[in-house]
């Protein structure tokens, strides 16, 4: 089991955005911006583009539902992606909400207090369609 | 018109990677790695999450059939993904050839000599299905 199966799970905790049958949402632990969020899906896939047809376009429209709450949730001109996935071996879709072009910097990471993070979670699970 | 819809009318000129009726993709002026190739819409609209469902939905499938050809042309580990799209308002996925985690760095751009982007635009083409 990947440490995002674990998280999808609950085995592991985290900061949960968004779920439904096939995928999940929650906070990257060390955003690159507040409310950085990853969007995976539940079936353990390392490739993004080895996902099939099917999980591959689900799992973008279900982006897209997480990224329109988390533009509500969190001030921002709009949401960035990005997928590199060389770390773990479960693709995932990091959202992140973007002020400026430079906000998309992966060499920038930072931690954020647990209480905002469980406030920046609510608000975006609030706004989940 | 926007500089992306000049160069899928080729009004503009691009190294050409692949097109359909719908979508156009070329290559990064300024990659951040060797092959890095734009996804655009032919229909103009800057913000990725504002593409009609349909639109978005065949905007992924394209990328990807764009994605397989790139990994076959260009030595990589897997191909990263990005959608910023703070500076030009016509929305395109950045297809980037990973060989470690660094290299989706948009601080890193490059130039390459004319004959080798020719040749890296024609390599992508023939794989592109």
């Amino acid at each position: 089991m990947t440490i995002f199966s674990k998280i999808a799970a609950g085995e592991i905790p985290s900061y949960r955005v968004a779920e439904d049958e096939n995928y999940f949402a929650f906070l990257d632990i060390n955003p690159v911006a507040p409310g950085h969020t990853l969007v995976i899906p539940k079936k353990e896939e390392s490739y993004l583009f080895n996902l099939s047809e099917a999980d591959y376009a689900g799992l973008w429209a279900f982006a897209r539902r997480v990224a329109r709450a988390l533009e509500q949730a969190v001030p921002c001109l709009r949401i960035g992606v990005a997928v590199i996935g060389l770390e773990v071996p479960h693709c995932h879709i990091h959202l992140v909400p973007l002020n400026k072009e430079g906000d998309m910097n992966f060499g920038h990471k930072m931690t954020l207090p647990a209480e905002q993070m469980q406030e920046i979670a609510q608000a975006i699970a609030q706004k989940f369609e």
